[in-house]
């Protein structure tokens, strides 16, 4: 196998072959291909894409460049869900407990949160003691134990595509279809679950900014887990404005326990109900996705999804004590309101507005790095449509330091749009791809 | 500067301005621009283009990453002529000193064969002592002395085209016109002269394969040259049979000398004196065309520009006597006729087939790192439109090895083709760009 005559293959437009695409991954990961030739040909593949078989050819060399996680002990059914990335957006936390309890394993390997993405993970350690660093064979200990379990990813788990994303982000190739669909696929599909859906999202606040392009790639997504057995769906959905009304970490923990409690936001609980039904649906735990709402709906109000929440914070060293009184979570030392420069109706609560505030506050991370501030965020967004009266709060800022709040005001300002005339609330939830 | 915005700039179309290309190609060369964003954004620059503007400013900023000729002392007007190479290509060996003898100083740096392209410095280096390694310090002796010098290029010619060649080689990203002409020109500009006439061939000997991919490249080079106050001129001409009737590196010596004593083919005298009488053009020596084909054939039948090969020659170390007896040169010790199979007329002699005989006699290299055999190659070889009898001798093969020589003859079989009734002579010479 020559590399060039690959890329060139590629370049001309052509499809590559099992051995190609397979050959180039392996000597790319022991390094006997070099950057050079794995950026000519993810330009290529930028340009001349990769059709589906192509696609899942490439996903499955990643995946198995590294570690899979082997849950073949485990004899209920397993599923698990990915978001493509938003603000505001702690549906993994809610639904994995809720999943979980309604008799589905759920082994959720989760990320950091990286520009304005906000990261599972760090949500996670808002927990005073919460690990998320476990090995494996402690992940499916607690996976055998509470039937949930969210940790991060290790650093064994594809690692083509731990280098093939460091590379694409200094070429210019990260926003190719099918490179970021064979990215977050081979990391989830080693997992090792039967069922899978993806909540592939659109709008300012997303790394998508179209609801086409976002069909595009929820389209490759169900395409490649298909080929590969899984069980599969996605739902295309709006992240023009947050998800919930809170983006920070120790904030969305409190609106996450909240939600446990019967007491979440509407567009946060539909959302998550959402995920969860085709979640029941396809591992055939509740065929019918009425019934699997129902049965979703009743464990999130009775109070056992936040049982089981618990459960899992515990096992996995958090102190339980911080979620029965949430002012044991990190708070900060200012909250301000941002009032309502007049009075009329919510037309646009920008999401990625509200990210870039967040990350001026510390909430993010700009470079992987960084650190993050747990307690700093925003809480009480008003969403599109509801009505505001001039000086009402549409947000409140969490800050701990002038120098922070004053950097995040002005993304603050920019956020909200008032209309005088009503405003249509946006639909959450768009096309379900199966 | 961020690279991977100017890739991204590139990769979405957009052109790049003068301080993006400078520093990139600055960065690039001293190593700070790692391969991988080269290659990335070659692969980027493969798909997307370059405006003529951007190719011109790529072309100069490649120039200056390296040593440039100073010819400022030397007062006579200076042209040189660049052909994009092919097989039996000896017209640089008879131009240099036919132009030098009509009062234009000749400042050629030239290259190594590589391929079925055969190389001027090869060819020199088949007369005895021939030194082909002067310093710019004696390449401008020999100028000075002589108005003509044929050597090869320095290492400190055009560094960064250098490095970025090889990694175009292994990155696919070769068969851009952009990068072409800007690889090519940033080599020649460096030799300071006042105009330039460039030879661009399509054909099955050629790099180009279509005479509307020689148009695009002539058209990009003649632009650049011209961006940088040069007089210009391209031919697009026919590669598709070889140039004169020898191809091997003595063997195109000996039809030098024959063309330089009056005696050449048709082919091979058409076009160097149709190249030549450009130079003079352009350089004001002799503005009208005619006149100075007239002049130039005067110069290449009366001995003058014999005269002034072997004044050149004598210069660079070279034995004159070897010229003067050309039973002097490398000689091979099997002389072997390609019989024609059928009486008709030639319809093929296909260039690169020959070209692929001669490397298989050893008369070129396949890598950069070969050594080429000076003695053998294929010489009387019988051009399209030309009458043949069965049995007749197509072509004689020297070769040094019965092992050659067999790898040699199915090459040579499958270059000519007969047919029965008259072929038409194929025009040579075709678009000129001004």
């Amino acid at each position: 196998m020559v590399p060039q005559w690959i890329i060139e293959k590629k370049r001309d437009g052509l499809a590559l072959d099992d051995a190609e695409i397979r050959d180039f991954i392996a000597d790319y990961t022991s390094g006997d291909i070099p950057d050079y030739q794995m950026a000519a040909l993810a330009m290529a593949i930028y340009f001349q894409g990769m059709n589906p078989e192509e696609v899942s050819i490439l996903t499955d060399a990643m995946m198995r460049s590294g570690d899979l996680v082997d849950t073949s002990a485990i004899a209920l059914p397993k599923a698990d869900k990915h978001s493509t990335g938003g603000i505001g957006d702690k549906v993994s936390l809610i639904l994995a407990p809720l999943v979980a309890c309604c008799g589905v394993v759920v082994p959720m390997l989760s990320g950091r949160g990286l520009g304005i993405t906000g990261g599972t993970l760090d949500k996670l350690e808002s927990i005073p003691g919460y690990r998320t660093d476990l090995d494996i064979a402690g992940f499916l200990s607690v996976l055998n134990r509470c039937g949930c379990s969210i940790v991060g990813q290790t650093g064994r788990l594809a690692p083509a595509d731990k280098k093939l994303y460091a590379l694409r982000d200094v070429t210019g190739t990260v926003p190719s279809i099918p490179l970021i669909a064979a990215s977050i696929m081979s990391k989830k599909l080693a997992e090792g679950m039967d069922a899978l859906v993806l909540d592939v999202k659109w709008g300012r606040g997303a790394f998508m900014k179209t609801p086409t392009l976002a069909h595009e790639l929820a389209q490759t997504m169900v395409s490649i887990g298909k080929a590969m057995d899984k069980g599969m769906a996605a739902i295309v959905t709006d992240m023009n404005q947050p998800l919930g009304r809170t983006a920070g970490n120790a904030l969305e923990i409190i609106e996450t326990i909240e939600t446990l409690r019967g007491d979440g936001p509407a567009d946060l609980v539909l959302l998550t109900i959402e995920l969860s039904a085709h979640m029941l649906a396809l591992t055939g735990v509740s065929p019918e996705l009425d019934l699997a709402r129902e049965r979703l709906t009743a464990a999130l109000t009775d109070g056992r999804a936040l049982a089981k929440f618990k459960e899992m914070v515990a096992l996995q060293g958090g102190d339980i004590a911080a979620i029965d009184d949430p002012a044991r979570l990190p708070t900060a030392q200012q909250q301000i309101a941002c009032p309502a420069p007049a009075t009329g109706f919510i037309a646009a609560a920008d999401a990625e507005a509200i990210g870039r505030a967040c990350i001026a506050l510390g909430a993010g991370r700009q470079r992987v790095e960084d650190s993050v501030d747990h307690a700093v965020g925003v809480s009480q967004i008003l969403k599109i449509g509801e009505p505001v009266r001039e000086g009402q709060a549409m947000a409140v800022i969490h800050a701990n330091s002038d120098a922070t709040l004053e950097a995040a005001l002005p993304f603050m300002k920019q956020a909200f749009r008032i209309a005088t005339d009503p405003v249509a609330i946006p639909n959450l939830i768009g096309e379900v791809i199966t």
